[in-house]
């Protein structure tokens, strides 16, 4: 049996879920991806632990820290030393506040539009 | 010189854009996407011209209407005989309904999340 990864979500009902895309020029600086990576680079103290938990390549994760970190004026990922894919990661000080602040953002989302999305949802089978 | 489709966006600079995917189960009632092409319909009057105004194929555009009247208890596009391709289609005063509070939704959690996402903003390189 394969453990599901931890952000799969029960896909049952009418749900409405706010998603922030922040970017800068082309890239995308922080998206609901990016925000779970960090995440799940704090559980799990590695960037390939975090990978293998949200089911992500190591290479994909490697890259989507990499743009966040070249977004920032200063880096939201840090990596110790440990050789390829055996050193520990962490958030930095300003990784965690930033995603601290995005999930906030989101709940504050989600308050903001309660209402409309009550007049929707009334208006989709359930 | 090909136009530009009209949703296109100016890619500089440093943005936030909150995004709503609604679902029923497994499919996608409402997203991004579908508004722009509900609007895109408004606008142009069929669904074929609307497709090209926004740069999907026909088969897209018409999926996506398809999963939209199929999740909703009424539709929100009505099509007119005339043919493959031919006939014209317009939004239902549901349609019109839902495609207005999406926006208002989005409005709303931007105004929202100002506090928050001036304060990331700052942490991202200009």
């Amino acid at each position: 049996m394969t453990p599901k990864p931890k952000t799969a979500k029960p896909k049952s009902g009418v749900r409405c879920k706010p998603r922030f895309r922040i970017t800068r020029g082309e890239d995308i600086a922080l998206g609901p991806g990016k925000i779970d990576l960090l995440e799940a680079i704090e559980r799990n103290g590695s960037i390939s632990s975090a990978a293998r938990d949200i089911g992500l390549s190591y290479k994909r994760a490697w890259d989507m820290v990499a743009t966040m970190n070249a977004c920032f004026k200063s880096p939201l990922v840090v990596s110790e030393k440990g050789g390829s894919g055996g050193g520990g990661a962490r958030l930095t000080e300003l990784g965690h506040k930033v995603a601290g602040l995005y999930r906030d953002m989101e709940t504050k989302a989600q308050q903001a539009v309660q209402a409309d999305w009550q007049v929707i949802k009334k208006q989709i089978k359930g």
